[in-house]
């Protein structure tokens, strides 16, 4: 079974569109881009046309090397800019902490800076990372989530950790257990949990004897194999559980919720 | 079989006595109570000892109600004032988030501030919470950590939450499952963990038939039932496991860790 992401992606597009229509001014994210990679230009591309759909200026700022510390500095004090969105892979030399020491948390969409980081420990969520989030909405629009066992695969700064603090929150009370690369039996913690949730970055790595019948499985895989877009999760899971697809399933809502964050951003900034 | 703590305690102090001496100047903690609570002041006494012990500088500042932030932010300015411990309960109306908002994350010898504990998502253990610290430092001294299946109990600011991130750092290599009240079937999960720690402050709730044989667990509980203090470990599990004792387990190691903060902030304060 697939789970139908889209129509979670639509609902929070059609909620920023009418958001914006409301506020009767355009909240602005500007996309720094610090490498030269046609895959990347061809995301930003799409999201340049996501941005005018729903009503939202859109700048695209290509800087190189070490230059794009200083840019986003730039940016961080541009009244006239609401969110920030740096592009993957980062210029050599950068590294994930070094940006967001230098973006402003205010402006910080993506959910990337440490202290809207350490924010979601204190279960406030102001800018909870893009894909995190994105996989909470999902699991909340299919199960309810309290008492649940979840197995989180992968430990990265913007889905496994965040993630499992998320889905810790009072109310949502799921149990959380995290494994990695370093994890022994790791069958044995996905096959005894109702929802397994995938960010590994290996195409089809979760087999269908790896989970049990009828869980729920969120794959955050984006893997590109024979030219083809491909995620973490084997097809053959979704005979056994209801799987989220790739492309099509994580990546919409994320992108979806990215938007979100900037229309939040210029409220916030409105009401100081 | 009980854990041995003091040792571990009595080398961070050592260190933090060493590390002053060579510095040459006393690096000043400050510790704000807003609440006229026996137990409290008790704390501070012993609190005032051990600083003096480790020749550090300590002061006592005594205020009421909704001063406490004002006063917080006050010692946050205060160049000769390196860390600011706030003793709880916090007073009435007061709630964790908004003493963080306003104390330095530099001071922040706590690991409290969101800032600080976003960057445990990071692996950067800046000033990580004193009692997750302590937890981690009690573990790596007596087992090998990677592979290992480690289960929390609670879900706290400052315990289990960052400890999760702590124990997931590359390096530690831990696998780990955040359990809570709204957990089904803890025991299943006690049960199957080589290392559980118990964060829960409830007298003896962790009970010898819920761990298996050899595993260490970790008692984070402070409770005090007739008049004595006991942990959140039922004493008979330390026939069957090895256990951390309470009193003399992981408070007097986080008490060491504070200090050693202290100084840290010291050092970093003159770094620049």
């Amino acid at each position: 079974m697939w789970i139908d992401c889209k129509t979670i992606a639509k609902k929070i597009e059609e909620g920023v569109r009418n958001k914006v229509e409301r506020l009767g001014t355009s909240p602005k994210l500007v996309s720094v881009v610090g490498v030269n990679d046609p895959s990347v230009l061809s995301y930003l591309k799409s999201q340049m046309k996501k941005a005018r759909e729903l009503g939202i200026s859109y700048e695209v700022v290509e800087v190189d090397g070490r230059s794009v510390l200083r840019v986003i500095e730039e940016l961080s004090r541009r009244q006239d800019v609401h969110g920030i969105f740096i592009a993957r892979p980062l210029p050599e030399g950068i590294d994930e902490k070094e940006v967001a020491a230098v973006l402003s948390p205010e402006k910080d969409v993506e959910g990337i800076h440490p202290r809207n980081l350490g924010l979601l420990a204190y279960e406030e969520e102001r800018f909870p990372p893009c894909t995190a989030e994105a996989v909470v909405k999902i699991l909340e629009s299919c199960c309810e989530l309290s008492g649940k066992r979840v197995t989180v695969i992968g430990r990265s700064v913007t889905v496994g950790k965040p993630l499992s603090l998320m889905l810790l929150k009072k109310g949502r009370d799921a149990t959380v257990t995290v494994c990695h690369s370093r994890t022994l039996d790791l069958v044995n913690a996905t096959r005894s949990s109702d929802v397994v949730v995938v960010a590994v970055g290996r195409a089809h790595f979760l087999k269908r004897d790896m989970v049990k019948e009828n869980a729920i499985v969120i794959d955050v895989g984006i893997n590109v194999v024979d030219g083809k877009v491909c995620g973490d999760v084997d097809p053959s899971v979704a005979e056994v559980a209801a799987v989220t697809p790739v492309p099509g399933g994580v990546g919409q809502v994320t992108t979806a919720l990215l938007f979100e964050h900037v229309v939040k951003a210029l409220e916030m900034s409105l009401h100081g």
